[in-house]
């Protein structure tokens, strides 16, 4: 398999440390970001949705989509189940996900700040503050919510999608300073998940087109 | 089981979709968006995100999130699946719900739009610039993926979770006026779902808060 990524995608970084908690063989395919390479005409043949990550199958056949590529990682390899068995608990993994896939990660996209800079004039204290008000906003809600879930992971002793999400978000929170003193538990989950071998070969700094 | 929602909310309406598609019994529970009931204390007991939709089950246990609850709603209710058997089709179905949730929606929410304008000072037309900007984006590319798989729905001739997601954006899409002459095989799916009656039953207009 082909992981079309980039390496400080979290989108990508997601779907990296899933591949590596379920030990499975996979190569990368740098995706340049910063150089639009997702909007160009060879990569769109790929995924026409011109974003990363894309799944290349052994086949050729193409996966884009982190949540659909994770929810088929899960289906054809469930021996490392990253899904508790209880069906509310699976319900609330896949919330937690979506919340940070849906209501924070989208909002903070590359796209989305060149956006509000190019479009709206938006300076970088405007774009700081719109990046750590939807951070903030979703942080506080998974800090209430995994406070009856937590072990060393989002849910117990052993990872679920719901840390391959948190870890990135997390990540990228660091990466632009958003104040995380409210979220103790968040910190610490991510702070051991940062120490497993899983996690740290999929870490940005780690991957092949990191600069 | 008691649904949270909004009539005008397009993840409550995917869930509203799915729950009549599957024939289930369900009731359901508004929260005024424009009134930020979702951000009060009543509900942010139910549902710590302060966001719309969540599900309670018959045991009054909470799931929140529209792609958490369509999993679960899949899984516990099998019968009349959204998901087709095929493997890589279910991830291509996921796929497209994916972009929706992770792509379109979430640059267009209510919040959104109302920090545009509040923090940023965006007038009406930068607004909707930017919300048909990131649906120009989205339906492109569906537009696209579909072209192979479309039949009635998009996935052959049976609904699934893609149409559950398809259908709200579009509803949206529509009320804010977007252009839609680009985006031909999309609209006839839309056309056709609006007249089946899991679809027409789930319209914002047909909910009991609808104003």
């Amino acid at each position: 398999m082909i992981l079309y990524g980039y390496f400080r995608s979290s989108a990508a970084y997601r779907v990296r440390i899933a591949l590596n908690l379920k030990g499975l063989d996979w190569q990368q395919a740098p995706i340049n970001l910063l150089k639009a390479e997702q909007l160009g005409d060879n990569y769109k043949a790929i995924n026409p949705q011109g974003l990363l990550p894309a799944l290349a199958l052994s086949d050729g056949r193409i996966i884009a989509q982190s949540g659909a590529i994770l929810e088929w990682l899960e289906e054809q390899h469930p021996d490392t189940s990253l899904l508790p068995e209880d069906p509310f608990t699976r319900a609330q993994v896949r919330s937690v996900a979506a919340h940070i896939a849906c209501d924070i990660h989208p909002l903070n996209n590359l796209s989305i700040m060149q956006y509000l800079k190019a479009e709206l004039g938006a300076d970088d204290t405007e774009v700081s503050h719109w990046y750590a008000h939807w951070v903030a906003r979703g942080f506080s809600a998974l800090e209430h919510m995994l406070q009856h879930s937590a072990g060393n992971y989002c849910f117990g002793d052993s990872p679920t999608l719901a840390d391959c999400y948190l870890v990135p978000q997390m990540f990228n929170a660091r990466r632009f300073k958003v104040p995380l003193d409210n979220y103790p538990l968040l910190t610490r989950i991510c702070d051991y998940c940062d120490e497993q071998d899983a996690f740290i070969q999929a870490q940005p700094g780690n991957q092949p087109d990191a600069v």
